[in-house]
């Protein structure tokens, strides 16, 4: 079991396109809607993942994640979640000795892009990019589990700007 | 994937326990409840295993299984899964070519024993042993999702006998 800390922000504009140093194509979806955790099924760059994380509003959570063969993520993204699925590509910026992934939406969720910070404390001190926007990890309208029953179509007009 | 072929029986008495082979004693319980697929963690042996069921009422489902370190399984087991989690011993005895699971039930669920037969298609012949009493596939009660949330301590004065 990891103890994740992540932080999730808006971002103001495209400047940080130029310092990329990869990226990768992500499919995902859930396969559950408990109120305590999340199931969640990746695929990207042909690897399959399951992901078990507890539902807590804010930055520290339980979390348990196994690599899967591609096929079987594939299977279950086709036929055992519910649709929407998340679909996204996922940047990575190195930042100041720490990394920020960047995900920008596609299909329902178009137009949504937002950076995290992955960190080993929740007081962890970090030096925030000039093209970081507004704080949202403690609205969970951003969790991908909520982007996947309430997509960022439906609800993007009543977001304030970054 | 899988696509998994069980057959389900009441046994009728403990003339099996002569025969069995080996046995393990298996904690599981279930991270979701959504309609179309269930999401197990079981313990056994020192082992932990995820698995991920399509959900059908009747003998074939897709399924899944990955095995994960005893001790997620654990943690998940207490922290994550809705109790009443499934406790049972599980027994194996094989009989005339054929691998038979006796589940002896614990707990909420005691005094529920059940008998499964896995099976390569769904008309696969095989011969069944004098201690088998009626066929339960087909009734949902007896999954082992429903037994948790309604075990068998709740519902065994209605039940027909074996």
């Amino acid at each position: 079991m990891a103890l994740e800390i992540e932080r999730k922000f808006l971002v103001r504009d495209d400047r940080w396109r130029a310092l990329v140093s990869r990226q990768s194509r992500i499919r995902q979806g859930y396969l559950n809607q408990a109120k305590n955790c999340s199931v969640r099924v990746r695929s990207a760059d042909g690897h399959g993942w399951l992901n078990i994380k507890s539902v807590t509003i804010g930055a520290r959570r339980h979390e348990y994640e196994y690599e899967i063969p591609w096929q079987d993520a594939e299977e279950m993204l086709d036929t055992l979640c519910r649709p929407p699925l998340i679909e996204k590509t996922r940047y990575f910026v190195e930042h100041q000795g720490h990394l920020w992934e960047i995900d920008v939406f596609e299909g329902d969720n178009a137009g949504l892009v937002v950076a995290e910070i992955e960190l080993n404390h929740p007081h962890e001190p970090f030096v925030k990019p000039p093209w970081i926007g507004r704080e949202v990890t403690e609205d969970p309208r951003y969790y991908n589990t909520c982007l996947a029953q309430n997509p960022y179509r439906n609800w993007r007009d009543q977001a304030p700007a970054p």
